[in-house]
């Protein structure tokens, strides 16, 4: 039996109205509302188009939106005397950098002077560390994201086995911790896996199986359980398509649910960079 | 062939020499010594047992060690007020709460006024997420002890098959971090899958097998991979014997390194505090 398909959309739409509604509760208890300040340096093309589909999610929830663009030339110092100027600001409940940023300037240690308090993408370790003591609100967004998936399937995670492939700091670690937490029993996968010639193995017997690696293909769809719940988290271009990780077609045949890929997670993290925001100023209000 | 004792004094022994020198030469370029402050809440027999072990270690290490006992009678608030104070003084380098507290004291609020900066125990979430991210100096001790003890055995974690038994904030989940660092693939498991009855299958692939639980013989004897390397964090009484969270004898039958209890990870954790303050003293020197 073919798999349903999770739709990033629609469970969008549905995190997006409610996020509306609080944004509209705050709004009246504190007269003012949240605001996401992003930060472009330089101009770049990609970056544009996440910053104009941020704008539009932001303002159709109440959320404020200001982007700074800093010019290419500004030097590293500059950036981050902007961002400690920024941190001080208490008008900007939230900050992002956009990404990619021009050569020369370093983005990690400007995501670093974001203040905790401010880190839209809960991506400062303050907040990484607060996902291990089981203790978060906020949190990087695919990660979130993926979670948020999860949940729309009512799958209860207790005690079912996880495996998540790759270990990157923005998904397979972060998203290890949040299943933990959810008590699932929980592998990580990467590289040294791969290496090793464990990978298939471990996919097999994933119940939810997440696959954050970026590499076309790299889960066989024969490799999927039955009945398991396949979150694809890869985007990688091939020809003119754009595909995920797992092989969809096989894996579709065998998987409860499985995300489309586009249209999977994707459409999730912006509206969890929202909730973040939101989130921000109910801590900070 | 029975296993290799990893006998938690030795390496501790060593570890001890080489902070001892590298606080030598620290006293001799700063002028002064790094300064572990132990603050205690009343008095209470294991606790005094801890605080006397820490300051023959810090003392024998060139370390300084100061032990602020409270009344008894202090409230939160008090306590909160101290841990702020003494986050600012100058002269203590890191800052430990001795645990049990009296009841009314709330110790994780305490231990979360410490500064990350004075962390000694390495339980802020921001040295917490600082794991997470690959990029940290000191943590939790008794993970940082499990690694010490890996290490020991000159086992090349890539690749390896590691599972850890126990999703705790203070070994399991920062361990399973550590191990991912070092491109293990790894499993941590708890009691949602003894719960579903999986506990036995992912004991038996490790490789390295890791058990933090605090159960006696939770983990049989047999499951126990042969030639694996067995790290057994528990301690528990049973009678008048002191044993860990493995099967002891068949266990040791199969595996190639396996810890005594007691005497594996406990000598080490007590030499980890120190290398964390000597880490806090650098880095704020």
């Amino acid at each position: 039996m073919p798999a349903k398909l999770l739709e990033g959309k629609i469970i969008a739409d549905s995190l997006k109205a409610k996020i509306k509604a609080e944004v509209d509760g705050l709004k009246t208890k504190h007269n003012r509302a949240p605001k996401l300040l992003a930060v472009q340096i330089g101009e770049n093309a990609s970056s544009s188009v996440y910053v104009k589909a941020q704008k539009k999610v932001a303002e159709s929830l109440g959320i404020e939106y200001e982007l700074k663009v800093l010019p290419e030339t500004f030097s590293q110092a500059q950036a981050e005397a902007l961002i400690k100027e920024l941190n001080n600001d208490k008008n900007i409940t939230a900050i992002i950098l956009q990404l990619p940023v021009p050569k020369g300037i370093d983005a990690k240690i400007l995501v670093k002077g974001i203040a905790p308090e401010k880190d839209a993408e809960g991506m400062h370790p303050e907040n990484l560390g607060k996902i291990l003591l089981g203790n978060y609100k906020i949190g990087p967004c695919t990660a979130m994201a993926v979670m948020e998936l999860l949940e729309s399937t009512k799958i209860n995670l207790y005690g079912k086995e996880a495996v998540v492939v790759g270990h990157s700091e923005i998904v397979g670690k972060p998203l290890s911790l949040m299943l933990l937490n959810k008590f699932a029993t929980t592998t990580v996968c990467h590289i040294g896996t791969g290496q090793r010639g464990t990978l298939p193995e471990h996919v097999k017997r994933a119940e939810v199986l997440i696959v954050a690696v970026g590499k076309a293909g790299i889960v066989k769809g024969d490799w999927v359980k039955e009945g398991g719940i396949v979150i694809d988290v890869g985007i990688n271009k091939v020809g003119d398509k754009i595909v995920g990780d797992v092989e969809f077609g096989p894996a579709s045949e065998r998987a409860s649910y499985i995300t489309p890929v586009p249209g999977g997670v994707g459409p999730l993290t912006t509206a969890i960079l929202m909730r973040n925001t939101v989130e921000l100023f109910k801590a900070g209000a």
